[in-house]
């Protein structure tokens, strides 16, 4: 961050919606230019995501993976940082509504996102959360640590059974995470810490419908995945399609399972706000954006992270993760500076695959960068290093660093905290409402 | 805690209701012996509630405070941990419900602590929450960070300043500790962050109805604790009484104060599972015990912590502390070790004063042992010490410690978290529901 001063009065006005990977880059990326720029998100803080599931198992508190947008801008004095939520976008007038205020903009980032997606089975939400904020973090940690303490009350041994079954739909990068983490919690933080059930008894499957788990890396990476996630434990599933879900547990294919914690990893879909934009949308509700990141016909509008729609040189989609959010971010940023500058230039996007990492459990993990492909120990030791580098301030890298190697001694995880109400345990009936 | 075996089957059953410091504390002293004791909470963690206030201020994260009872009781092999709420009990039968199931003791222990109270005024709590659980904590910290939120979007002076306008009510050591942190988070930590709005422009408001602030100590310190407050910045108001509150601010005797922001310190009542005892209660809703802390008519069941009432040797009652707590909890987990062991000989609870202290700011405090005042810096340090020896669990010192230390050099507070969702801001009216 640049220590710069406040823009003058009358300099082009810049809108940033989202303060995610891609609106904080887009953001820095004009510091200290002469604009006027408003960062507007729902929430007050950027969260460092590759790290959300780490909150849901308990294994990290919410502060530690986010940062309030003020703090983190706050020398930046040519941007404002605004909690509002979007509700229109006027692109002829050139004006953003929020829910307290208009924004006029001479320029729009519109850098938003995405959310799980149930396919068409909206109604799975309430039994299958997804994790892609702090407050859903809260609830899947409630629901699984609740689920244990279900189990020591109950006495039927199948109700206690059903309590103690875990399922994980999708086999991405976030559903191979929480089922690893699921099954180290299980059988090692809290096998002791019960009297009348046995948490090692807990079942963790991870079911993906298509033939291998990690489709992004290689095959080779994907089995070694596969054959880590086995050796701790966890049930995995692949082939089989999740054809419904209730309070009770989860149907696979045409077989029936108990199972009262189930999570939901399997989809994403872009944030409805590409929609206030009237452009044409892909299937996943990606806006189709030009070469150079900005909306055809607009190029004062650009649309960045994992709302964008944009295809890599080698013809396959820029992939949603965080580097590429990053990556379009200061390229719009970029783009913008140059108008400001006057010349107004404009180069193509070109998403720079920085390699692709995700962790299984203790020193258990897959790499891929380029032609290179780790697993085990090496692979997780560069998963550590990279996400303590990329993790904003240094208390954060301090503390969890800290909580990683206390969790990694002990096999206790720290945040193991439940607030807010219990859930029903008498809610075992089908498609109840 | 000990590390030993479970107790044999058909050994005497303990019941104890409630996982503060009494609760845990006769657990304890309980270690090692042949009986079966169940702990029974709602929440699944032991809260060191001392430093609650700072888990509201943001200034630190909710897991450093607070441990689960299975994981900090997990070596005590005789005794078992339930979740569970507390719904019925039957003295005649011995027995206790719960939400979830019954159980049947020999001897029980009561310690489910206290609540806050409005005096009557039910309809205030809405609008001036108290402090007393970790949901308390977070609701307290999203409008407090909210409110500054609201006056950055808002352009009318007086709507804004209205938000800007903080007001604690109750001059004991909880509402000193607030309105000092308050002011500080406003001062120091956000000043610099906003654009629009100026957080230095906050106001923070005491109200004390008595004459004095904490009045449990001695009136010189009263006085330095009011003028450390003052030289922070916080407006101490004492003999003033809150008529009304609602949404958009207080009623100070005949004057009305516009504040959207109103924090509840001024009063406690004890916890309503009292009531189930059918025994006699004082104003403030606490069980009247016998010496041994026993309930009259029934030796084998005990009341301790915030909920029993019982004279000190000079005539005062015991004060509702954590260190109270903890001596009436040992104390009554000694009664029935004794029962155990075939004596069952009785002493009366004698409370050991060891001291009160209460911070205010960056190095102000005030601390009483005996007849040693301190106050100002020597008083901060006893008080940091005190508090980080008293926490639960190593990994909590060390990172409330290092938190600590980050917010006294940076002045920020790295728990500024708003998850959940806004408050609404066209709430002005008086008296809505």
């Amino acid at each position: 961050m640049t220590r710069d001063v406040s823009a003058p009065a009358g300099s082009p006005r810049v809108v940033i919606l989202g303060g995610g990977f891609g609106g904080m880059a887009a953001a820095r990326q004009l510091a200290g230019m002469a604009a006027r720029i408003t960062l507007v998100d729902r929430r007050n803080h950027h969260l460092f995501q590759p790290l959300l599931y780490q909150v849901a198992t308990a294994s990290l508190a919410a502060p530690s993976i986010a940062a309030p947008l003020r703090q983190i801008l706050r020398r930046q004095r040519n941007l404002t940082v605004l909690l509002d939520e979007v509700t229109g976008i006027d692109l002829a007038t050139r004006r953003v509504q929020c829910a307290h205020g208009m924004l006029d903009y001479d320029f729009l980032v519109v850098a938003t996102g995405a959310t799980h997606a149930y396919f068409g089975h909206d109604e799975w939400e309430r039994y299958a959360p997804g994790l892609k904020t702090l407050d859903d973090a809260f609830l899947i940690r409630r629901r699984v640590l609740l689920a244990f303490e279900h189990a020591e009350r109950e006495t039927d041994p199948a109700r206690r059974q059903a309590w103690l079954n875990f399922v994980v739909v999708g086999g991405g990068s976030t559903g191979v995470e929480l089922a690893g983490t699921l099954i180290e919690l299980a059988r090692h933080t809290l096998s002791r810490e019960f009297r009348r059930s046995d948490p090692r008894h807990a079942s963790v499957r991870l079911i993906e419908a298509g033939s291998r788990l990690l489709t992004a890396y290689d095959p080779i990476l994907s089995d070694k995945a596969r054959r880590q996630l086995e050796r701790l434990g966890v049930e995995v599933h692949t082939g089989v399609a999740v054809t419904d879900i209730d309070a009770g547990g989860v149907k696979l294919g045409e077989h029936w399972l108990p199972a009262r914690t189930v999570l939901w990893a399997a989809g994403v879909a872009a944030s409805p706000v590409g929609r206030l934009l009237g452009a044409a949308l892909d299937r996943a509700g990606r806006v189709q954006v030009l070469p150079d990141l900005s909306l055809p016909g607009y190029p004062e509008v650009f649309v960045i992270g994992d709302l964008a729609g944009v295809a890599q040189s080698n013809g396959k989609p820029v992939p949603g993760v965080a580097p590429a959010a990053k990556q379009m971010g200061r390229h719009a940023g970029a783009m913008i500076r140059e108008c400001l500058r006057g010349s107004g230039k404009r180069r193509p996007f070109s998403y720079r695959d920085d390699g692709s990492l995700a962790t299984i459990g203790r020193l258990a993990a897959v790499a891929q960068f380029g032609r290179l492909k780790l697993s085990g120990f090496p692979a997780w030791f560069a998963w550590l290093l990279a996400h303590i580098y990329f993790l904003i301030g240094f208390r954060n890298r301090l503390v969890v660093m800290l909580d990683w190697a206390w969790a990694y001694w002990t096999h206790q995880r720290h945040a193991r905290i439940v607030s807010g109400g219990d859930i029903p345990d008498d809610d075992v009936g089908r498609h109840q409402e």
